[in-house]
């Protein structure tokens, strides 16, 4: 029998969101409640498309680049590695990643001491761009992190626009402290968007499939 | 190798919505764009949580019902069955559903005319609280429909009602013009939200696995 692992953040008011800024904070709002005589309650959420666990598109850093739409589920579909980052301090380097054994046509989750945690991190350990040269030599079909994002402190952001020139897919915000490191059956499946950057997404693991 | 049929609606401005009611529509906002001198694109959506495809849950129609984290992603990832009911014009009874041959633990999801509409239809083919009644003596785990909505023109909202009385999940808002009745390994992965009656989500079915 399979077992499923939910990697995907809770999405409500106070969660960790990008650099803790404020406006990027979802709400939820509720628009019909029993107690008001309603028969039915109904709720509306507003949040930014990057909240949580979220798939970019190359719009997001590429003028002009593509929408979240050109990303099929197909892509974000099946087998993937999740690999065990957790003694990387700062960034993830090549060196770092050299010795994982990844090959062409992988999808490799990092899972860092972000997945620890449920603060933003201003010093989350990130994708450094030579991490990122090494995955698009090899010919990886995507990246998944748990931090909310794949990159800081670099200027151009070069992590996410080779990623993202290379039709290297990007997934942000994962949960991986109850994964152990190995391979599973992935579905990364985000709301059916069009014409933006990115899309909010639930992701989960089956494990023994 | 398999085939992915995704079974969501896409969500944007203008979409069919519950009873044409504009209120209901989604709104997709920009907040960075790379023309005003950001070096990125950002956007926020703001939808009610039963927009296109999505799972209800008991407190959508139960005060003190269970929310929406009581699903687990256990519960709506798994084999189901796809019906042909394109033949019902008013609404789906238990007389349409017994020579299907539904057995305990089914999923069933309901294609009818409601897929080959992008529009949304008052007279939609809705289950009529005998069918619900049936489906819940069989001891179906769940139900999703092509319609906006499981049920219409019934005082007290019966269908929805025992449904969720008896653990039944209901999906709404499913697109299945392209698939052919059948069995298939059907994900629906609804935003990872808590505390509220619904979520919307992104559903697919996997042929061939």
């Amino acid at each position: 029998m399979f077992k499923i692992y939910d990697i995907s953040m809770t999405v409500k008011p106070g969660m960790q969101v990008w650099e803790n800024i404020a406006s990027k904070q979802p709400s939820i709002v509720n628009v019909s409640n029993h107690g008001s005589g309603q028969a039915v309650y109904e709720s509306r959420i507003d949040m930014e498309v990057h909240c949580g666990t979220h798939v970019d598109a190359p719009l997001h850093m590429l003028k002009g680049g593509e929408t979240i739409e050109s990303i099929g589920l197909e892509e974000l579909v099946g087998y993937a590695r999740v690999v065990d980052l957790t003694h990387c301090r700062d960034c993830i380097t090549r060196a770092d990643l050299e010795p994982l054994g990844l090959v062409r046509g992988d999808w490799v989750l990092f899972k860092t001491s972000s997945s620890f945690r449920d603060t933003f991190d201003e010093h989350f350990v990130y994708l450094k761009e030579d991490g990122a040269r090494y995955l698009i030599e090899l010919g990886i079909r995507g990246v998944g992190t748990d931090a909310l994002g794949i990159e800081r402190a670099q200027l151009e952001l070069p992590t996410h626009r080779s990623l993202f020139r290379n039709q290297v897919i990007i997934v942000e915000g994962l949960r991986l402290k109850d994964v152990a490191p190995g391979t599973y059956f992935m579905v990364v499946a985000p709301l059916k968007l069009t014409g933006i950057e990115a899309a909010p997404a639930r992701a989960f693991l089956i494990g023994g499939m």
